[in-house]
């Protein structure tokens, strides 16, 4: 099998854990359980939930009953911060992958209330792995969750990128936002997986290493590709950030710059891929596909 | 030491909780921070965690590493749905207990996060119990705690109280508002409480009803006072429902039938809180000043 069929069938995978936690829209409130369920499933490549999966089976994890909460949880906690970023108030995106978004579709105090049903909703599955399974490391598992989805992970990168639009922002300021609003997210997932698997300190820590890499490669490509992509490849326009004065690791860098980082990140993390503690085959691929992406 | 003076000592108690666990203001992301703080920090009588404390003393429980973190955790929960209520596309209030609204102090996009913040926390809080105490006791106090604050509970509540406004809703909808936007919090105080306690089956079903019932009993309370209160006493303008023909308990049910129903909630309350297997009398005390408030 290879690659892009063996990621079809691990998307496949994740999604079915997705829609196993997905609140039922039955009751008074069905209304925002469906509001909920149309965030969730309207696409996205199940990143997280698949690297979660993966990590999970990578250190000896092999019960879907315990992992599988905290696969779709963390798709919920992503699907929130999509749902709250593009209100009025922050992105105002009225469209999300070709489709209206939330709140253009539901309104806007169903867009906050369904982001925050999710949110919690996220907090509700999670803690089903722990009923399954009460050990210390399900606790750990769960706190690392919490932790990187909050202030000192993706809202503090949120928090940081809503401040500092339209402003000149130092190399610092930059690499803060792309490591918490992207990185933490990503980090969450190798770790939250890890953790659920029982994994060392060690492990851990080499699971956080990684995470970040890809995450803030995966943000410099984006900023690469808005230069440098093909429009039609991309499926969108080609120089939005030059147009919107926004400054990216390619402003603040140049482009040789930029690429010199995501190589650097990259070599580093296929390093320490090589050094986790089972067969980490597929996990690499999915990395390199991801930062060496065309769109 | 009298009612009052006890009730002083349980806020300052709970507050000390409150406190020790909110957020550091530091970090590129200590913006964020203290615009929760503001949220938390900003008056509220701490009923909810001064039920949950109160509870699990009454079940049994004796080490505040185990309890503090979701005594604080709830009073997040709390201010979170009120910095998230207060949205102008939600209740639109600029002002809450005296002071400006969290969104009105640091922007909408700040508000949305701050409360996204302040939710995450709570989890990322209640953890540190889970931590200390690693059982299927606490396991259980977190899986009430998020299923209460979210659809099926609090959300579900604000869900269906944002569909009725403006229109003509039934007893059993006004019901549903009442005892998931007022009550599933106080249930989930007294539960949690318990649950962390390692209360059984039948204690936790107790403390449910009792919360069940002090809640939609307030709520009730609240609408009576709106038509008997005295605005000095109550501190704001008596008969604002009837002016902003919101339907409450007393346009549907009328003075007396409301009266009557605060009387049997009451009473059937007490008749349970005697069924605790602890001294309960402070709770006792603390229910009946809620329900026979004049403000």
């Amino acid at each position: 099998m290879d690659f892009n069929e063996e990621l079809e069938r691990r998307i496949i995978e994740a999604d079915a854990f997705i829609r196993r936690y997905l609140p039922k829209e039955e009751g008074p409130a069905a209304a925002v359980a469906e509001a909920m369920n149309y965030s969730v499933l309207g696409g996205g490549k199940r990143l997280r939930p698949v690297m979660l999966l993966e990590m999970y089976h990578i250190c000896g994890g092999a019960d879907p009953e315990v992992v599988g909460p905290c696969a779709a949880a963390i798709e919920m906690i992503h699907s929130y911060s999509l749902v709250h970023d593009d209100l009025p108030a922050m992105d105002n995106d009225e469209y999300r992958r070709g489709r209206k978004s939330t709140h253009a579709m539901y309104g806007e105090a169903m867009g906050i209330l369904a982001g925050d049903g999710l949110l919690n909703y996220a907090y509700e599955t999670a803690l089903l792995s722990l009923e399954k399974q009460c050990t210390p490391a399900t606790a750990r598992a769960l706190g690392i969750l919490a932790r990187k989805a909050g202030i000192g992970g993706m809202v503090g990168g949120q928090v940081v990128d809503v401040a500092s639009e339209g402003k000149q922002i130092p190399m610092e300021t930059l690499e803060y936002i792309h490591e918490n609003k992207t990185g933490a997210m990503i980090e969450s997932a190798l770790m939250t997986g890890a953790a659920l698997a029982g994994a060392s300190e060690e492990v851990l820590a080499l699971a956080e290493q990684i995470g970040s890499d890809v995450g803030v490669a995966f943000q410099i490509r984006d900023d690469i590709l808005d230069v440098t992509g093909d429009s039609a490849v991309l499926g969108k326009q080609v120089g939005s950030d030059e147009k919107n004065e926004k400054v990216t690791y390619v402003t603040l860098a140049g482009l040789e710059g930029a690429e010199a980082k995501v190589e650097e990140l990259s070599r580093r993390a296929m390093k320490n891929v090589r050094r986790l503690p089972g067969d980490a085959s597929f996990l690499a691929q999915l990395i390199a596909s991801l930062i060496n992406r065309e769109k």
